[in-house]
């Protein structure tokens, strides 16, 4: 039951939480243990804050519930691919692993050639067109 | 009176704050037309967040003082050169000018080749020294 695909479908329904607020539609889900310890969505426009992308929202909230500050032993789902903020903290997170849905050539890490932490694994492409779609979406309405 | 060395001292005072409650010391103001709209410190042990970097939470902060997620007309300084985290953060701001004490060239973005923002003016050495002993210090204490 607790594959990348069935958290990846939780991400995409707090995407569609930001898209219903007039936000970029990206959403986070960070499990630990198979265990749901954060829950974001970008939040920018309504914090009127640049750092509120859902993963900041998310290794925060995360480490708050879990009380310590590293997300060892946890798992970030994230539908789109961390920009390079995001991949920095990530890797302060040390994190296990992230797990990226749509990929974002122009603004994502992957393309900078950044090192994230050793510790941080990354996969990609779990739930792909569901995670772009969101976002083609909410672009095509905004022309 | 406003000149750079004004505002880094500032900063370094901030640093001092951070010093003073076990955290690693680097600090930060965010002045906007020679108004400082931001003071911040790094509290990533007190709030148990990676992500609480100064340069973090004066983004954030400043922000939220000038009622505009864009921090165009300001100018952030900070005692010790961004990690990635914060120079994408700088990024998405759009903050006209970075003003650096103390170089990281282990951590610090400008040896990752980081594009960042067109927009982003980068002036280091200020209060070079001044900006590392205190970390010298707050480390030579660690061993």
């Amino acid at each position: 039951m607790f594959t990348d695909e069935y958290f990846m479908k939780l991400a995409l329904q707090e995407a569609q939480e930001a898209f219903e607020k007039d936000e970029i539609p990206v959403g986070c889900i960070v499990v630990c243990k198979d265990r749901i310890v954060a829950k974001s969505h970008n939040l920018t426009e309504t914090l009127n804050d640049v750092t509120a992308h859902a993963e900041m929202q998310a290794i925060t909230s995360a480490a708050n519930f879990l009380g310590g500050k590293y997300l060892i032993d946890c798992t970030l789902y994230v539908t789109l691919e961390p920009c390079v903020m995001c991949a920095g903290a990530l890797n302060w997170s040390q994190i296990s692993r992230v797990v990226i849905g749509a990929r974002d050539e122009q603004r994502g890490f992957i393309n900078k050639n950044l090192a994230l932490h050793p510790k941080n694994e990354i996969a990609t492409g779990i739930l792909e067109n569901e995670c772009s779609a969101i976002l083609k979406e909410f672009f095509l309405n905004k022309r």
